[in-house]
């Protein structure tokens, strides 16, 4: 059994069972294992953002890493402005990244890099398997690394001649080091504050907006008064009307910080203290008022539902009374000119049970959450690293891990252009995915931040930010890569489009001409 | 005037006066300041890569730096793996990467990263500019550092606070270093070599291969019998029936040896020691015999012009006697079936004057080489870091270095769909490229290596090679962006197209069905 191999085995016995990639000559025998490794499928992306974006898609949805499988620096680099946002994210994730046999290393061929410079500012564990006999060993630890808790970036650098040399044979998986309670100092100090009556915040991400964390802090929301809310951009969100409704932070730095302004007390699950996204001169970066006392109520590495439970026994919470729920509610569909709002109101007139939705619509999207609040059960995710260009890679990945829902991936036209080739993947692998183009034509956040920059000048930047010229026809594109594709202008072409995509299975994409 | 200001005034002094970008936010003063400092072109591209490909295909033809301007972290990893390209090739560049203010730094938002770690493996320059007072000589040092010799990657990070902090005006350029003569003991062993009668070559690449240099090359030749080469994948070479006839060395390791295995001497000219470019189990990866003595005749940091007449002194060459040249002859018209030789046939007997060819066939072009070699004068391009997604972006930046000349971008189908972004800037542009797209719907190279690397299996790796599920259609994708496209099935039809590109003005693109 060569190298490959006895990684595979490892990876099969770890549990991962889907490899996101796009190789080359020298992973050709982590390829040809794969066909005498059951357990693996490996799913083809033609660029590897594409390929590392729906790794973290799937991440989300399973809670566990795929494998992607990577063509040396230059391969790896391709991918990691997505290795970016899914560690923004907590996803886990394990990349085998192929490169030069060892004794090739020295002789500077034309692929040649320093892979793991390559690899550390967006992995949290990087190693070189230094030979076949170890890779098994270095695989599961990988795997045991991305776990985390939180999910974390593996990354393996694997030799040619560690993937072909005889190895040792597969080994064991690593055991996963189990997330801990918080310690009861925390939880004391957080329930001082909310039974003290002062105006107090919970702030949600990660582990904290799974469905039971969330009911959790709903029924402490209802015990305390506190106010609940999620940061703005956060990996995943259980939403509709079997969830608690939990409001999310703005965007704007300004208007943040407005929103919490009152609070005496800030508690932070698996979240960060509210920060602006870019800075701006003369405006405050740190979002959260002096007078605010933030509490850290539970660290990444700890467990969000055990802090939660902690703190609701700490403060008398009834757990067998539910807390409230969103009203069943979607608006009528839409008539009209086509705009976001018409959008946001026909995907909340129609999206189908269980959906999950992709939203990468950026300045177009911000009616679709109050759209789809009262709505049938959906998961809602975000781009957490900023990078454009997640969310059509993402939405491929969720869709692989989630066969059985309806994938709905929002885009902005500006980010769709940065990994537009997850179409050709969803296509090839009959994946359903609904990508509806929010077509304005334009990078239209960069517009709105030239003036809050305070910025000089515009012809040439409003130039810069222009798409028209000329015009994205995203049917055209989409159909170039097998996607069944339409184009919708007004309201009413829109729904209709919308509801008949929901009801075909395979990928479809509505170019939403704005 | 602000720092950004002070920077763009700098490198218009410095002589860069085309920046390719895709900005952001923390990129704003900079945008703002292109339409305050007059002397910069400002070119968009829709994805990272196809930026700073741009900026390598502009070097090549115009020996001096473009400017990038890049988006942080994830904006600059988009690029990099053109940016290791143009690292291999030797092409000058000065990336402006944008970062968060250097107060908003520590905060961890959400697209803070590691630059200067992201940007190191692939930069032979990296700086930090602390403040709007050094922006300006930062700048200029970039210039210079990029100006080589040879030509590097020079990355010069400005968070958004040094650009938009009041600066202390621009500065001067920094004296670039000239090249300079080998020394003559160098000159000394290689002339004894020549003398000697043995068996001997000359590899050529980087400034080794411009139009003087290359003559003198030749003249050698004639009066020593010494071999002339040129490295597999070179940057630039001069062809046509102006330019000495010079021989590509054999990308396939095995027959690279055996080409070179008579020799008993080696004389390196900007050029490295013949290396396979993966290592296969069992077979040697340095192809240079055992016998064969290896003479550095000039580093790259020298003057290959100097040297090589230095040497044609020391050999008594007459340079007042020419060079054979090519005979003028184009093949025939091709008729009948499309396939690459097709293609190569109808290249060949269609190239306009002084053409500009970007090859990045891969598999389909063999035959190019050999049909062009007595066509009107061109220039032919490669990739030269093994990266694909190289081709379609240089095409862009030759055209843009050189708006007078037809680009002709020869490209494989799956290597196109990594930066195919780049048909949306040649439109916005009216650039004169003509892009073939050679679509054999594989990755053909890859079924010839899953063999030559002595893998076994190959239902997994033959369905990951493949292309052909969905079809690309490289037409609609063409047209999806802007540019017009047609699709050839036979060598009529595709001959017909080419010529027809070639006669009017603006992109055009063809996607030729093997």
């Amino acid at each position: 059994m060569n190298g490959a191999e006895s990684l595979l085995q490892t990876l099969v016995a770890c549990g991962v069972d889907t490899c996101f990639t796009n190789p080359g000559t020298s992973e050709m025998h982590f390829v040809a294992a794969l066909d005498r490794v059951p357990g693996v499928r490996a799913i083809l992306g033609l660029q590897e953002n594409v390929v590392t974006g729906a790794a973290d898609g799937y991440a989300r949805m399973l809670g566990k890493p795929a494998a992607t499988l990577l063509h040396l620096g230059p391969g790896l680099a391709n991918g990691l402005a997505n290795l970016h946002n899914a560690k923004r994210a907590g996803s886990p994730m394990v990349n085998v990244i192929g490169d030069h046999a060892t004794v090739h290393a020295h002789l500077e061929a034309p692929l040649a890099s320093d892979v793991e410079g390559v690899a550390r500012p967006f992995s949290h564990w990087v190693r070189t398997s230094p030979s076949a006999r170890s890779v098994a060993s270095d695989a599961a630890e990988a795997v045991a690394a991305a776990q985390g808790p939180p999910g974390r970036i593996a990354s393996l650098i694997l030799p040619a001649d560690t993937a072909w040399n005889e190895s040792a044979g597969p080994v064991e998986p690593v055991a996963k080091p189990s997330s801990q309670a918080p310690p009861s100092s925390a939880i004391d100090a957080v329930a001082k504050a909310l039974r003290s009556g002062e105006p107090a915040g919970i702030v949600l991400n990660g582990g904290g907006l799974g469905a039971s964390e969330l009911r959790l802090a709903a029924q402490i929301r209802e015990a305390t008064n506190v106010e609940l809310f999620c940061e703005t951009f956060f990996a995943r969100l259980p939403r509709g009307v079997s969830h608690p409704a939990i409001e999310r932070l703005p965007y704007f730095g300004e208007q943040c910080a407005e929103r919490i302004a009152h609070l005496k007390h800030l508690v932070l699950v698996h979240a960060k203290p509210p920060v602006s996204f870019f800075a701006y001169p003369g405006k405050p970066s740190e979002l959260t008022a002096a007078h605010t006392q933030v509490h850290v109520l539970v660290e990444p590495n700890e467990d969000a539902g055990l802090a939660l439970d902690s703190l609701a026994s700490a403060l008398g919470v009834d757990l067998s009374q539910a807390p409230p729920l969103p009203a069943a509610s979607r608006p009528q569909r839409p008539t009209g000119a086509l705009n976001p709002v018409a959008i946001a109101t026909a995907v909340g007139a129609l999206l189908p049970e269980a959906a999950i939705v992709v939203d990468e619509a950026n300045t177009s999207g911000a009616a679709l959450l109050p759209c789809t609040a009262g709505g049938p059960d959906h998961d809602w995710m975000y781009t957490c690293g900023g990078a454009i260009g997640q969310g059509m890679p993402a939405a491929t990945g969720a869709a692989v891990a989630c066969p059985d829902r309806r994938v709905l991936s929002l885009q902005a036209d500006g980010s769709a252009m940065y990994t537009l080739q997850s179409l050709w993947t969803q296509a090839r692998c009959g994946l359903d995915v609904t990508t509806v183009i929010f077509s304005n034509r334009s990078y239209a956040i960069l517009n709105v931040e030239l003036s809050r920059v305070g910025a000089q000048g515009s012809e040439t930047a409003r130039d810069l930010f222009d798409l028209a010229r000329p015009e994205l026809d995203f049917a055209r594109l989409a159909e170039g890569m097998g996607v069944p594709a339409c184009r919708a202008t007004t309201a009413e072409e829109f729904a209709t489009a919308l509801e008949q995509s929901f009801s075909e299975p395979g990928p479809q994409l509505i170019d939403a001409v704005l």
